[in-house]
């Protein structure tokens, strides 16, 4: 393994899912659901496949997808995106990260993001041989927030990219309106190119709206904007993903993602295409029952004695396990299949100064209400 | 873009298919069947989908697809893999090689690799900051081959790995025992490891058969294996590939191939699995149909007036264009569409030394019999 590469192990998700298989236990680590998203979704992907659909589509993504996601960024942000030329299918927001990143980093430049961080941002700014520049999200008043100061004094001469994920995993936190057009600012004023990935943009709660950050003043133009269908549609499996932004960025991605896998999967695309644009009303409703699970879950980790912190977005609920006399995350997820039966992703490995969460334990909820119910149980005898 | 892939634009596939559907002419271009595969594996995606089977699959791969890739190694080449271990699912092969590339070479590492070579080798190695040592492949009597001592003097103190395709994209030769034995001999002397691209062993004709470079000696321990369904299955559009290889380079190339992609699409796997384990009498049938549809679009070629060489495997025929009185085949494949109506693909573009392969063309003949008696039918008009 290359050098740059080896502070990267296997994925704390895929560690983590097979811990939970192997010990039986109940995996509220990574992030899936167990219900598949619509029925006319995925009826779409059988016609697909039963109507010759399954050889390369175009490089660029099926028209009809990239139309879909042009409608839809018209219509719920107000944002102008040609499907010719500035639209981009990848193989799910993973791979649109790590080609924009490969894309748009030279060796040694400088990539600010906040921890914790998804793991996958890491890999890619280390793929390219560039540097990151974290910038730290802290608990202020149970809401993972930063530093104004914090975030300018990361921006260096070097620094070329900003990477910004809102709804936040895994902290849950949705950057207000307040918190974007301060990044907005520091990219305008550094000439930053920001990369956002916006995969949770439909998983926010209690009235809380995402904003991507390609709406304030000069951002489009300097934007990369990912998103994808796993979450939205409940396919992690299908990975599909799409970049908006300009037509000089998304020729710059293109050009790399090409090369990572030449194109995404053809069958899928049809199907999303069609959820994109009559399936919101199903959206609309995954959202009311996951901020059920999220209020299931939250009740159930503070009956069983965590620290428990409101998300405003995602399907991940943070703890603090200090109130049950723990300290070590890491150690505890280690020991939570046989303590408890139920696996969780230790919030730490997202930080690249750990002891900012340390003490933090994130647990998913994007699962059957009987198995939070049964988590909570488990976790109860914890006290 | 950054400046490692400046030198790289749209893949000629990409390009020349919207050439295609954008005269309206018959595309034998980029290598892809009108005709989809086994009914029996297409059944066993449907059902995966009704299944609910499409949230994110294991990191390494879906376990019934591993042991059929295990088992298959086994029975056709006496090459024993783990399924745990020595086996990783990719997003298709062009993401094995990205990630294999990436995870093996450092910046200024040397890669030899035979051109005319598949485009996204040379991305790979650019994107890895390595250097390509190429060695040609030329015509001798009708058939591409290449010189030992040019392999041999391509090696260097920087090389690191041979990437090694076979059967042969885009000149159609299959590697002989011997020529193989040269490669494995300069590997084992100079301590590197191959990355073998061998999507195409399936698709061999006139009784060649294709012969992995993992099982001559000492190779298996230094061989990073490919291939994919997308072919020998005729789903290019699925993107479902593996890796073999002993397990510090499975384990190399997870590191990486786990945030170019994170997982290859769940539902393909399992009918992947499945057509690996019972369709393989479905493929033999294929490979009869390809050697028919070789020597038909063959015979029009010939007709029509190119220079024809007869390929022992692949989907694609190579054309001397100077008989036809034509001299450049990148003029030749632009004016095609408004000369005849047909796509075909300039081989000089995968040369580093484009003089090498001025005057070839490359036409595909995985196309329905009709199609390709209408090529000819049209080609027959430029004499
Ligand atoms: C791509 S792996 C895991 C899914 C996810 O986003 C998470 O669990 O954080
Ligand atoms: C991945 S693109 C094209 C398919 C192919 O292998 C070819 O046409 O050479």
């Amino acid at each position: 393994l290359v050098a740059r590469m080896r502070e990267f192990g296997t994925t704390v998700f895929a560690e983590m899912t097979a811990l939970a298989v192997r010990t039986g236990s109940i995996n509220l680590g990574q992030g899936f659901p167990d219900t598949d998203g619509p029925p006319a979704m995925l009826e779409r992907a059988v016609a697909a496949i039963n109507g010759g659909f399954n050889q390369y589509p175009p490089g660029p993504g099926v028209p009809e997808l990239r139309q879909a996601v042009a409608e839809h960024r018209k219509a719920h942000y107000d944002l102008a995106y040609d499907p010719d030329g500035e639209i981009l299918v990848t193989v799910g927001a993973t791979e649109a990260i790590a080609a924009a990143v490969l894309a748009l980093c030279e060796p040694g430049d400088e990539v600010v993001l906040f921890e914790p961080y998804y793991d996958s941002y890491a890999a890619a700014v280390a793929l390219a041989g560039a540097v990151r520049r974290p910038v730290a999200l802290r608990p202020v008043e149970g809401r993972f927030t930063f530093d104004p100061a914090e975030l300018r004094a990361a921006v260096g001469p070097r620094t070329r990219t900003i990477l910004v994920n809102s709804p936040h995993n895994p902290t849950g936190t949705v950057f207000t309106r307040e918190e974007l057009a301060e990044i907005a600012a520091v990219c305008r004023e550094h000439d930053l190119i920001a990369i956002t990935d916006e995969v949770y943009e439909h998983l926010t709660f209690d009235g809380v709206e995402h904003i991507p950050l390609a709406t304030f003043p000069g951002m489009r133009e300097r934007t990369v904007m990912i998103s994808s269908a796993g979450k939205t549609f409940s396919v992690t499996g299908w990975k599909t993903g799409w970049v908006c932004a300009p037509p000089e960025l998304t020729r710059a991605v293109q050009t790399v993602k090409q090369f990572t896998t030449f194109t995404a999967s053809a069958p899928w695309q049809l199907a999303v295409a069609h959820a994109l644009t009559h399936e919101l009303p199903w959206v609309a409703a995954l959202r009311r029952d996951l901020q059920a699970k999220r209020d299931r879950l939250m009740a159930g980790l503070a009956a069983a004695g965590f620290g428990v912190l409101r998300p405003s977005g995602t399907y991940f609920v943070q703890t603090d396990i200090r109130p049950l006399g723990f300290e070590d995350g890491l150690a505890l997820t280690r020991e939570l299949p046989s303590l408890a039966g139920v696996v969780a992703i230790p919030t730490q490995v997202f930080y690249d100064r750990p002891e900012y969460g340390r003490h933090f334990v994130r647990f998913a909820f994007c699962k059957q209400d009987e198995v939070i119910d049964e988590a909570a149980r488990r976790l109860a005898l914890l006290g």
